[in-house]
């Protein structure tokens, strides 16, 4: 039985703590927030939780085995740094960290106590995202040729972070799931309409080594919601809607086919192929306990997380180089290589 | 009666023919196409008109007042050219020209000679974008945030020009008539996933001296159909969706509200407002005959056109500018300040 | 070439005209309506047809070997008389006429004559429709459970014929061509809202004499327009909303299993099976269009017409019903036996 | 502080106790269940609640001031009528009883001994029911013409009542407080597709004495989830779909003018008019808080609550003589006359 302690009792504490009480293989023990009443919240839906301010609490605590972090980002780095060093297993909210120097001393740190560092990427463990990475890997799209998504919303400004940390992380973390492949360099446009905050509309394109280019449009002050993603492939498309109640992911047999002279501008022929829709079952399982579930077995097991450091560390490098380019009116910007993957 | 002449009779030439066909105060006197089974199709409907393979023979038809043109953009300027030069007045398919060069000789031999140049930037005379234009003058918006539009099918790839001068040059043309405000520059992102052929999807900023951004997201090899623009104010927002068989434009009546001190990052308030949504009834008159009549009108009375020379080589401009920048991931291009306003 | 005449140029003559025209078989000599200004519309646009007023001079003319029938209902059964007795093929707008004792004298008059006899029940020959067919008959559905079909819009009241004549007659048609089955007894309720003219909204419900039941659904006064139709079967369930741009069909893995003791209310367990959804691609060739070519083969070679008036004659014996039940309130009327089946 | 016991923890119990639990004015002392792993679960969320097999101990303990019921529809009657004999007040699960009957009997118990008696008509206090309400009262709409439901899914098929007591009572609900007025007569049609369980499918139609009328739509096997409902007036309609996230109310101001000669078939025009659409902002507050803080209200001021028993007994009505009326297809069912609205 994996001892819990989670930091952060505001939006997404509550669905952390649900779930590691819930799952077999875990328990909470410790809530630890610095407002009274998040606590008193905690306290009173499971009144044998322990609730503290002091995070100390948590990493002395002999009972606790690891530790899910739900606080804002500039925290993560400094709390899980603590942890890792208290001999803790550590579960970070998206992004990772504020950084990719913070991101990697945090892998170095977990590699050298042999803890688990998992980065809670939600939306890797849901039935949709699932489905396409099963589909894009048996090779039914075909090659892929773009990756575009769009998440916006009338939305929680934030104030330490921009737009992007907060909506293009989750698009960022899918892609580096499903397509395996990392971006060479990425240029990034957007504005702030408020006054001395964060910028809240965002445009990214990720540039690849290949024939491929990946987009994300993310805004804070869209009069809709919008949770829209389309992958082309060669052979096949897919159009995910998150917000659709049952059809969330649609493959639509379609695509171009080229005959005559591909040499010759004008001699080549561009067929459009138009075939059946299909939209599969989905596993329904609420991810965040599919996903509470690996942190319990990697810990267990010694077994490397599906969204291990390294992996949150190659969408903070992307969030990361996007936030220059952005401060330069989408000017691209390389991404250095060589230390994204893991040894 | 006004007399016109038609060159190009592929897709978009029989909307013209049947429009000034049917509206009071126009007739077709002759079409021209180089493909014979294309003429003899305008024959078939119409068997009172001229055919001719011979663009001369519309340039020394005294009968002919105007020649519309509807053939491949890289034809328009000498036609048009040629046009104006036998004393005819001249509406023009998008984009105006190939380039701003040829677009601001156009506009010279024009004025030189006091005919109509006209650009068919179709949608400016739909019942929705007339709306929208009348609810942003207004006021009802208030003051302007962001535009931005989604145009994107599995569609035509064409050989001579790429994405942005086939899709993207519809909703620049929007832009221009709604917002009255040119962009200082521009950064654009694609790619062509077919050799040798143009860019078949792009990503388009346009950065704008005040606090307004804009972006155009255009996609021949889309699996799904979508036009989708959303304009957002500090006062309402709207979503066009241009595929809504009756409530194409909607008005949302939300947005934030700022509290506290706007001079602290951390001591501003930002409040969500959601409101009612309200969807305007639009005049349904084909746009294509709104423009019809607006052209005779101009022929008549010598009125400069809503869509005058001055407004195709704007959007052309940007287009331009768009391409560089997309032949260099995304580095912002400037545009060039002074000769885009009607003297 | 077969020489046909089409009496009525209203809302649907001009399709008849137009198909009968630009397919290979058929040329449509002459149009036939009362309204001067309807047959100076039909020369306009065929400057080489005959028009009149006198549906004598299409009886009359020896070139003339089908005439297409578009004018009210309550003109069909004389109208095709006349032309049966001259000797003419003949192809009637839905529905096949006012009564069923109408339309079987017009069978009789057809098969003493050896000449088609045809109605006009378009959505039979629709890709979508068709794909439904095919579906059902290869037993994809399994047994049928339900045929429910809703058709509502803000629409053209008729004088002469209540909403059911007007609108279910489509539904009525499509669900005797998939289902292969005719009601034993029908229940109708619906209002006229306005006085002294016919019901604008009603509900019918068919019975049959195994376990399966449909419903229909029409309304010439509600806001949206609606147009779906759910096939419920106990192995997969049908979505057909023609008012989809393009998956207009959708397949549905979906139904329940039975397990336990099926004579015992409470130890019979239900169990729900949700699978895939699947698009089918169809065929998207205009309707009338096939229809047309229909006809033609069927004059040519003596074939009996999908749509023949056994086909017509039920679906309006199935109205004449309905109308009756309509009256008393739902009460339900038995559909008499024996003749609906052709010999 | 009012004490609750509330009997039934399935499906909706948990709902109720969330809700007295959280709202002010109330706290659930008890909950009784015949399963023990309900009252486990029970516990688990609220180690504060006494749990109990036995509902005596509900009716004996002097701390316990109301009851809420969810249990089958049978149960209804006998729990209501102990609860109220036991001096307390009392709140029903939907439809009130198994019969009217019941229902008056239930009505006459709580009015001797001046208890309150409510039924849990969940819909009545959505902000959707409560906007069009006041849509109604305000004569937004004008004169009634229709209401049309459809409440269709893949659902849980009950042993003890078919889905018009499971689905169409909500409906019946919603016309019962919007309309304010009661049907003459019903005519009903439905099928059960599962041998010896109840129907599952139907199709119920309500008359009244004016020019009003009243259809729903209800079903355990459909392929998708349908929550829709139309209401036409003369100066305007509605459509409500509870499924849509943001704009469940649609307002559209569409109808038809009636000019010509009304008594005249043929000389009376029917011109249409299509205008504005508008989607109202709604009360967001969860509908069972709402109602738990109005029956609390009622108990302690002695108000008559919105959903009271003769509320309930007119549903109950309509639901019985539907159910009659399925059973002879169709054939129309009168209500009885004269106790249904309160002295």
């Amino acid at each position: 039985m994996l001892g819990i302690g989670v930091v952060g009792y505001g939006y997404w504490g509550p669905n952390l703590v649900r779930n590691f009480m819930e799952v077999d293989g875990s328990q909470v023990i410790t809530v630890c927030d610095l407002r009274g009443e998040r606590l008193a919240e905690a306290k009173r839906r499971y009144p044998s939780l322990h609730i503290t301010r002091e995070y100390r609490d948590l990493l002395d605590n002999p009972a606790i085995d690891a530790i899910a972090i739900a606080t804002p980002v500039s925290t993560h780095f400094p709390l899980a740094m603590a942890a890792l060093r208290a001999g803790k297993h550590v579960l970070v909210e998206k992004p990772l960290a504020a950084s990719s120097e913070e991101a990697e001393q945090m892998i170095e740190a977990a590699e050298q106590r042999g803890l688990v560092l998992m980065v809670d990427h939600t939306f890797i463990y849901t039935g949709a995202v699932r489905k396409i990475k099963e589909l894009i890997d048996n090779n039914s799209l075909g090659q892929l040729y773009y990756y575009d998504s769009v998440r916006i919303n009338l939305g929680l400004f934030q104030h330490d972070i921009n737009v992007l940390w907060d909506l293009a992380v989750h698009d960022l973390s899918i892609m580096d799931f499903i397509v395996q492949a990392q971006p060479s360099a990425v240029s990034c446009t957007g504005m702030a309409h408020v006054r001395n905050q964060p910028e809240n509309v965002a445009y990214l394109t990720c540039f690849f080594d290949h024939n491929f280019i990946a987009h994300f449009h993310v805004n804070w002050l869209a009069p809709a919601k919008i949770r829209q993603t389309i992958i082309g492939g060669d052979r096949r498309m897919i159009v995910y809607d998150d917000l659709e109640p049952s059809e969330k992911v649609k493959v639509y047999d379609k695509g171009i086919t080229l005959n005559g002279n591909p040499d010759s501008v004008y001699q080549l022929l561009v067929n459009y192929r138009s075939g059946d829709m299909w939209a599969p079952q989905l596993d329904r399982t609420e991810a965040l306990r599919t996903e509470a579930l690996h942190f319990i077995e990697c810990v267990n097991t010694g077994q490397t997380p599906l969204t291990n450091g390294f992996v949150g560390a190659r969408v903070v490098r992307i969030l990361e180089a996007a936030s220059q380019s952005l401060a330069q009116r989408g000017r691209p910007v390389e991404l250095r290589e060589g230390w994204l993957t893991q040894a």
